[in-house]
């Protein structure tokens, strides 16, 4: 299957050009032929809210609202599956979200679990644990931004046995970054990947909001946790492409007698205080 | 605190030579000053035996062997802690350990919990769990080598209030490796380190030991998972050093709102099917 990361700058606030310049980049994605693609974390808002009242008055039912039908009627007729974030409203309760959705029209969603930042002042966090999604090519695990920071998301996408892992995310700088590494998120959804025996696949934004840097670099990494499309530049709007083998039989371990998962030694893990509650 | 790993090329089969050598690395560290020396996995045998036999024959009790007296010994007289590998036997059982010194003789072990290739032939896999132990500067966690492959081996560490996981390594190439790349191992101990804001000192082996090469690239990464010293290089012995703030007032989150330990849902993952089990 091919899959394919959108690197995109949303503009705060401004749903009609986000949606619009959304739909431009997955028509250009759809020509390759991909059987999935990616958009960052709040595609259709921006990320910087002022407060929970412009978060509020952007968000939208998913499904039922007006982004979740452009991206639907996109795969719909692009005949791919579309991961993207979005803001979310149902009924009083805000999330930060991602929706997935195919050639039949809505498949699911996702809500961000781990909160970032001011997210803590606007959204809920997210209620739906680690959903995991068929899609045509195979299993989706979704995650968004800093749910990469925590190895329980990775474990919760391997053990319910997802193919891929979908991480829609506006990465920003870590305190203490040298400014010659790559973007500590590489690292950690790298390691992710390898040990979980998981491909995973990035979509971040780029550019500056009210102040707000974010990190690009974008990134695609095979189930080894190679890299094998990105990382893509800091600064500018771009799609990564990557050929990927979802067939199980393609899977292999990282040594002769050692698959990553199956050497889990759980009821060790079991007798660690506080790993588990 | 000042820590040292030791990156060194033990010899197969020959204990005495390899003691010696990791005598006389660890007196070459102590003029330095260092609070913590860390050496490799298995660094008084080497690695690759023919088989359990072999393997019997040269490992010893811990404590109570000659090996673990030596290191107490040079603990005891350049007032340092010492983590190093050693074959440790029990009875009939035969274990991949770690032992640790301090300048008042034995202070624990660990026993390697995830076992890689032919070590599941010659090793029983370890049934200590993760013990964090006490030392003069901090406390400490230790893995050896495959268990940085699993995120549950620094979540233990953290969850127990580890200021430091020691690393005893003998980490060889990963399968689909690219040649330009550093070891997969180096990313899995950044991102281990920067997910529960733990500091990670690895010590790695160099050489090739009947046909099998090692890695080297030993490292040192502090809490956010900035290499601090090292990567090592693949070949050369070589002894890295670093200064490390362990002071609990040194601890700083990922952001102003965000500390990764604190920002953890454990009621989310404890609703995640085999996440627990």
């Amino acid at each position: 299957m091919i899959v394919a990361c959108i690197q995109m700058n949303p503009v705060i606030g401004d749903k009609p050009t986000n949606v619009s310049r959304s739909a431009d980049l997955i028509r250009s994605a759809a020509e390759r032929g991909v059987d999935l693609v990616v958009l960052p974390e709040l595609a259709n808002t921006g990320y910087v809210f002022r407060d929970r009242q412009e978060a509020l008055d952007l968000a939208e039912k998913v499904p039922g609202g007006e982004t979740t039908a452009v991206w639907s009627e996109l795969a719909s007729r692009h005949q791919t599956t579309i991961v993207a974030g979005i803001a979310e409203r149902d009924g009083d309760n805000l999330f930060n979200s991602a929706v997935m959705v195919g050639p039949k029209g809505y498949i699911g969603r996702f809500r961000k679990v781990h909160l970032w930042g001011d997210e803590k002042k606007i959204f809920e966090p997210g209620d739906l644990g680690f959903p995991v999604y068929q899609a045509p090519f195979g299993r989706v695990a979704i995650a968004i931004c800093y749910d990469v920071w925590f190895p329980e998301t990775f474990r919760a996408a391997a053990l319910q046995h997802a193919d891929i892992l979908c991480v829609a995310t506006n990465w920003v700088p870590m305190p203490g970054q040298p400014a010659d590494r790559p973007a500590m998120a590489n690292t950690l959804v790298m390691a992710g990947a390898h040990s979980n025996n998981l491909v995973v696949a990035c979509a971040d934004r780029v550019g500056v909001e009210r102040g707000q840097p974010f990190e690009g670099q974008s990134l695609i990494v095979d189930r080894r946790g190679w890299p094998v499309a990105g990382p893509a530049s800091r600064l500018d709007e771009e799609i990564l492409f990557a050929q990927i083998d979802l067939d199980p039989s393609s899977r292999r371990g990282v040594g002769a007698d050692n698959d990553v998962l199956q050497d889990r030694r759980p009821e060790v893990y079991a007798g660690i205080a506080n790993l588990r509650s």
